[in-house]
């Protein structure tokens, strides 16, 4: 109830504040009996990490993940998976100023009025830190489905105004090409430039992950209320600066009559169009899956901003610590472990439809 | 698992196909010792039901709850509120051509291959008349809230591109002036002119709703992955028909840069502007939350369709049975109840943050 | 949260109170494309119903069950299953004198303190009335264990302190022969003529449910929290009336020390002994399960007992309304019905420990 | 659905096997800005810790508790509280023989069958070392519950077939007066020689262990299915080695009939006997909540026992390793654990019946 679960059969508990001793999780109901790649898990890991390149924040944590239980010569046991990931590069003092202050668009004041006490430092609990626990528990995700042929292709698709026209798949190669994770080169430099350029102001800018899965089977999700894309919109929203999302034809249905945004069927079972982004009544139909995620420019810049302080009195707030320009391209791996979680948490579902 | 329950601590199960005897649910944690207006419920179904007005359906459903227990003498006991709306107007013949078809962008195929045995009858469970059901548990969660000084305020904001530009708090009675319910009159009379245009022509179109709340608490909503938006979005992404979700400045945040997009607290706590939304950090901050559904337009349309049946055949679909050419004035209601169910769940949840 | 759903995957959520217009319930989860037997469910509701021989309660409810949806042509569609049972045969002014009088080691004083309101009428949602529910999901639940071998026995194996010795497992037919349900037929005898001895004084008696399931294939169950007899133990418990539960050797292991009461296994897998009850770790071990639940002499008795009114004043209760002596043979379809309703739970979840 | 969590909104999920790197796990829905005794934390885990007294199993592990989060300047947040206690006398090769062996009565045969793949050191996840991390949920809800006035007796009160007649609230000091935790000194000297006696033949004996809470508020449990002594049931059996529960009259109300069984109300809305155990319709009425749990003779011990390992084949097993002759001492802390859990998470549940 309070938040910090998510899944129903393959299900990630997570915990850890920002500046505590270390983040973790454990992840329960993970197939039995299946080879695990740990390498490719840290991968996953170090593709969201701070400081991997020069369009990221400077905080350098190593994200090293430590697996405590649930994996026995090297295969998943059945059992929970514990793990932690040690908070390295901690410089609390840094937000000793933010002690009694609330910052614009953060999370300081309504956790403040929520629990009436809060770890201060680096945001806590509110912090994206936390995000790295997700990414473990979906690349341990992707790796399942990927032996059943199920594919992931996620990008940025778009920075503040500089927008990809398409929504292909694209493969990791293609996205790991440029260090803002966009698979149009062209594109790409603009994305850069103008990161580094929002950068150089001290400010900060939005823009769109887009993903794409491949190999789903037909039948997963569920009727009503928990239907693949209200679940995979729940997932996605719950990530840090994620104020939209859409699937398939998304807002630009709004433009389209019925008879133009129907997707005909084919012979073999798939449909001409797939403005349905792969799922039907909220159950996968076959066709790929690909929806967007629009991500705020985020709320921490290095500027002078007035706020308030704890007391309601007008502050300035200077702009110090460590600052993400641009948090897409390390959105990148996020939002596929989001996915990839969502989708085994179904794949299981499915399962039990038949006796 | 299965899908058909929604909420943690206020909670509905529901049940019903379109065409089976009726349709129905069970409502748990009911708050104690509240005396109910049973004709507002109604009131609320009246609004949903199909027949209610030229730019519907003519389906022509009573849509009568009966409720079965949880209140005595005009009052919730606290134990769980069970309800039926009977099924009158069934035109079970009316679909015997589609027992082996499936519908473009409907649930046929999906359903079919999910499960292997369907209810082919007006869509089964995959028809939108299961959201009568949601309107029932929402509307007394509605009843609840305002017992509490929360109001909501829910529009049409968009039919196709005719769109509102702003998004304030409207009146129920500026709402249902004029039967699309949007509250800008000048656009309602555009709005039901293009209805009436794409009714004629046997045809669909989607839209926007809008829903704005005030007087939300501070301090509603769960941190990590129970973010207030998070289940606003999962809530509106399973109203059938919806494809994409939008909170605060949304999509339109990527045209901004931080430093604008910053929502600066002002002495009293409140900030300057609201791009967030009412929500901060996934914690609800004391201002209005606002909140934008698509709904793409609907698959039904009276025209002959190229489609598949269930031996994979190629077969002409003939539009015939009744028709909703815009949902969005039907949809209204169901969003309210969808929203008035999560605001209720987390004022509940929020209650055991504390000793 | 609120206490009227039960199992995971295939779950059920109840409604209703004595002396409402109906009780029942939602049924989801239940196994697509499963042809029911109608008629089978009904005949569970038939063994549990009041008035069915002289050792019950002369109550005469009809307890016939309708259908609302989730059955299609006689087969189980995987949507949800609703149904209710209408309450005929209520007589509520019998209870007008209880208004405001808490009845000895009934629930009127708990609930009315719990919710500051209640329907007093026949207990409300505490009568044992609502049991009927259960014992419609668990015969769901039979069939579809029945389709894949596994198999029940359940009867009476103790009325006050006349106690069967064995806990074999006995036929339907076996158990049925005597109207309450022990399968000795001498004891049965015995058992008879003391509650009826019993009733003549207006009083009433306890006694304990032996329920053997065979045919339990090795792997249900969870570890550490959800093990199979603690979800069995919680499931009986839940039981109007219950007071005890033990699994395998249960409370009669204390006499025993470790090197007699461990199970050796054989060549087969099997065990030499059955100490364990079938349950080995939380985890079904292949042999039959066997535990007993202990219910006490129900609350209900025709004589005359000091109380208190809600005001705190002393009163004397008469007895009067209806009366079951003795409940045992009414009890046995209900603890059926949720070990059932458990098992099938775990073969579910079973089926999603590997991918 | 995996079983390794517990608890609606005061919700455990742990972690670990016993000869892995760590055991944890993550407490979430703790109530905000509470101050913690983390000493207190730590001397529960000393209560059940190997080692502790002659009784005991010799394998000497700290069970030295390391806070990871949800803590600030001593004060819960509301966010997770993670956790982790390492493994750190850990003989891994001691259990070499194991690996091909089920050990009977052990969770070895239903692990491997249930999930294809065990850790067979030690138990694995199997092993009573997970009730460490019960513990400390425990003792968090226990200090919560202390600070609203409820208070835990929890003892031994038999040992094979040594047994206390009465089930009195005794203090914390009486209990820790002797190694066994029987407040009875007598009996306790008894029960005393009869372990070192059963330990000297290398055997096992079981044993039961009474607790009375007294402070429970009226209303705590929830109607039908999560009755609070079916959710205390659930609780005690889950447990390792647990084979009975019963609360209040539990089995001996078998031998009462329903005038004697009744609890009358006195005037002040206490009762006159407490055979209900201090619940009435799963709901506490605000008398002590009293309940036994019985523990089968432990499954390890130091004799040679015939068996078949992983290819059936009959093998003879000797008794190696450490062993536990007695658990009863040690489950005292465990038991009394998992009531606080199951009370203080009623306690939090209740918080929402009303608005």
């Amino acid at each position: 109830m309070a938040g910090s679960s998510y899944g129903t059969l393959f299900k990630i508990s997570t915990f850890g504040e920002s500046h505590g001793e270390a983040i973790g999780g454990v992840i329960d109901g993970v197939p039995a009996n299946f080879q695990l790649d740990l390498a490719a898990i840290q991968n996953e890991l170090n593709r969201r990490k701070p400081g991997q390149s020069e369009l990221t924040t400077p905080r350098s944590e190593m994200d090293q993940v430590q697996f405590l239980s649930g994996i026995f010569e090297g295969k998943t046991t059945g059992t929970p998976i514990g793990f932690i990931i040690p908070n390295t590069n901690v410089k609390s003092a840094d937000y000793d100023h933010l002690k009694n202050v609330f910052r614009p668009s953060h999370a300081d004041f309504t956790y403040q009025n929520k629990y009436g006490h809060r770890d201060y430092r680096g945001g806590g609990r509110s912090s994206a830190r936390e995000t790295a626990c997700r990414v473990v528990a979906g690349a341990i995700a992707k790796q399942l489905l990927q032996s059943i042929g199920i594919q992931f292709s996620t990008y940025v698709s778009q920075v503040g105004t500089i927008a990809m026209n398409n929504k292909a798949f694209y493969s990791p190669s293609e996205i790991e090409e440029t260090p803002v994770r966009c698979p149009d080169k062209a594109l790409a430099g603009q994305m850069i430039a103008r990161i580094e350029e929002i950068k150089q102001l001290g400010d900060s800018i939005g823009g769109t992950v887009q993903c794409v899965i491949m190999g789903v089977p037909v039948g997963l999700g569920e009727p009503v209320f928990d239907k693949l894309h209200a679940e995979l919109g729940k997932a996605m929203l719950s990530i840090n600066a994620v104020k939209g999302f859409e699937i398939g034809s998304g807002f630009s249905s709004l433009g389209m009559i019925g008879s133009e945004h129907n997707d005909v069927f084919l012979a073999n079972g798939q449909t001409k169009t797939n403005f349905s982004g792969g799922i039907q009544g909220g159950i996968s139909n076959g066709m790929p899956i690909d929806f967007r995620v629009a991500f705020k420019p985020v709320a921490t810049v290095m500027q002078t901003q007035e706020t308030i302080d704890s007391s309601g009195n007008s502050v300035q707030l200077e702009g110090k610590g460590r600052h993400d320009a641009c948090v897409l391209p390390r959105a990148v791996p996020i939002v596929e472990a989001m996915a990839a979680i969502v989708i085994l948490d179904f794949y299981l579902r499915q399962k039990t439809t038949q006796l």
